[in-house]
């Protein structure tokens, strides 16, 4: 018998990347979508995209779902919309998307009795009613972070949620978790920054010419250890202010790493830069599975 | 008319990734390609593979030849055999195909009276017999260094097979290529291997749970950001050796650049990192052409 969220309409509240393509998945499997958004364009182009059964600015359209998908980005989650809280129903089951657990799960530790924090890890360069796709879950981890008093059967309802999507269930301690995205997501985003202005200013502080060969000379290498830094400035800001303790950590942690690194340069270590090279080379297929290097 | 190199055999030194790829455009021009390689297999595979003419490993086969290219790597450049030394016919054009100028151009600059130190910009992550490939060079950078003595028709002949190739010449100061590529191709080695060695120590501190977390949940962002970093430890370690002061100075800018934004996170300082993280997404797109990001 399917669960009982399913014999109900889910409504997802903000049609973006990850609402949208929610909604899309919802819909093929034959479930009814509620959607609510901001703007009545965005509404307007939902319908149009077919993304959900029916859609409104008013959060009374959340009025009779058994599911609640959160589909907001983080300032929204933590600061949540008064008329969105009062419109959630009591009874249903609600789940967020937010990339940091811990803040959201305090945050909504009180304000909802069904509230389960979880993140699907999936996403493109895309965003806003145009950027929704579907299967965009299939085989990528979608992570829940219960507490200890959080609602089993709600939580059993969200995993049943990733699962018809396809994606991969885990559970793990919120502050698990965004320990894990500090070092694998939001690390990155500064190293792969810092290279970019590092490579603009050393070059400009040499004169014009090396700042115009580095740019002429610049090649794949480059392009794939910078993607991530040349990402969305505010997304980027707005992890960093959500997971601040565990990115300082990190970033102590890899400050250590390259510094090591450094000496063996300095020291003329060759065999030493060697075999430290050897064990990133290892290890980078232990964290890059074939199947997931293009998700 | 076409350049006096054109009417004679080139002599191809090395048929791994850069040597096979240029033998095979230049087959495919209708010029004539004698190959020299170290091991008797090698040469075997090169005619099965139709990448030259005629293949050896006896350095006599560049007897001839109006144009040879040391498609060697930097440790068979900065100490060359002896042997290929005294096979280099002395009216033959001869360049190299190296990753850093300064010690090449130093080391050959006594070594054959028109030596031009150059290097293709192009790459796979394959090596060996089988890695040559038709139109390797096409639209990529290929820089030459000259001095001051270089002779300069060996230096048109050199631009003149960039071109044929359909690479995009340019001419720089040796000490300026080794500086741009230490900031756009050997730091970035060297910030990616750190992130995987910190992201693995780091979670590995806190406990094994830790460690299979970030394993799991790693994703196209830090797959992209590591990618050089688990690269060919040979490789990297050549280069660095090869390229220490530069990549020492690239290194130290580098360092700068991370404590600024770390400093910003320390500090909460959002509005400055957002500002930072903007610099850095203005930056991206002046050093990664959309045609050259898949280069």
């Amino acid at each position: 018998m399917p669960m009982p969220w399913r014999q109900l309409p889910v409504g997802v509240v903000g049609l973006g990347l990850i609402g949208g393509s929610i909604a899309l998945d919802l819909r093929q499997q034959g479930l009814v979508v509620h959607g609510l958004v901001h703007r009545p364009a965005t509404a307007e182009r939902a319908l149009q995209r077919d993304l959900v059964d029916r859609v409104s600015t008013d959060p009374a359209v959340l009025q009779g779902c058994g599911l609640v998908v959160l589909a907001l980005p983080l300032d929204g989650l933590l600061d949540p919309d008064p008329k969105l809280l009062a419109a959630l129903p009591p009874q249903a089951v609600v789940t967020d998307v937010g990339s940091v657990k811990q803040p959201v799960l305090e945050r909504w530790q009180g304000l909802h009795p069904r509230f389960v924090p979880s993140h699907p890890m999936a996403g493109t360069a895309q965003a806003g009613v145009e950027a929704g796709l579907a299967g965009l879950f299939a085989g990528r981890p979608w992570v829940a972070t219960p507490a200890a008093d959080t609602d089993a059967a709600a939580l059993a309802s969200v995993q049943d949620l990733a699962t018809l999507l396809g994606a991969h269930w885990l559970c793990c301690p919120a502050a698990a978790h965004d320990q894990a995205v500090a070092l694998i997501s939001h690390l990155p985003v500064l190293v792969s920054a810092a290279l970019l202005q590092a490579a603009d200013r050393s070059a400009a502080a040499a004169g014009d010419e090396l700042g115009a060969l580095v740019r002429a000379l610049a090649s794949s290498g480059f392009a794939d250890t910078t993607r991530v830094g040349g990402g969305n400035p505010q997304l980027g800001t707005l992890m960093a202010r959500s997971n601040r303790t565990a990115l300082l950590q990190a970033l102590q942690g890899y400050r250590h790493s390259l510094a090591a690194l450094e000496q063996l340069v300095q020291q003329g270590e060759w065999s030493g830069l060697q075999g430290a090279l050897q064990v990133a080379q290892q290890l980078r297929p232990e964290f890059v599975q074939p199947d997931r290097s293009a998700g």
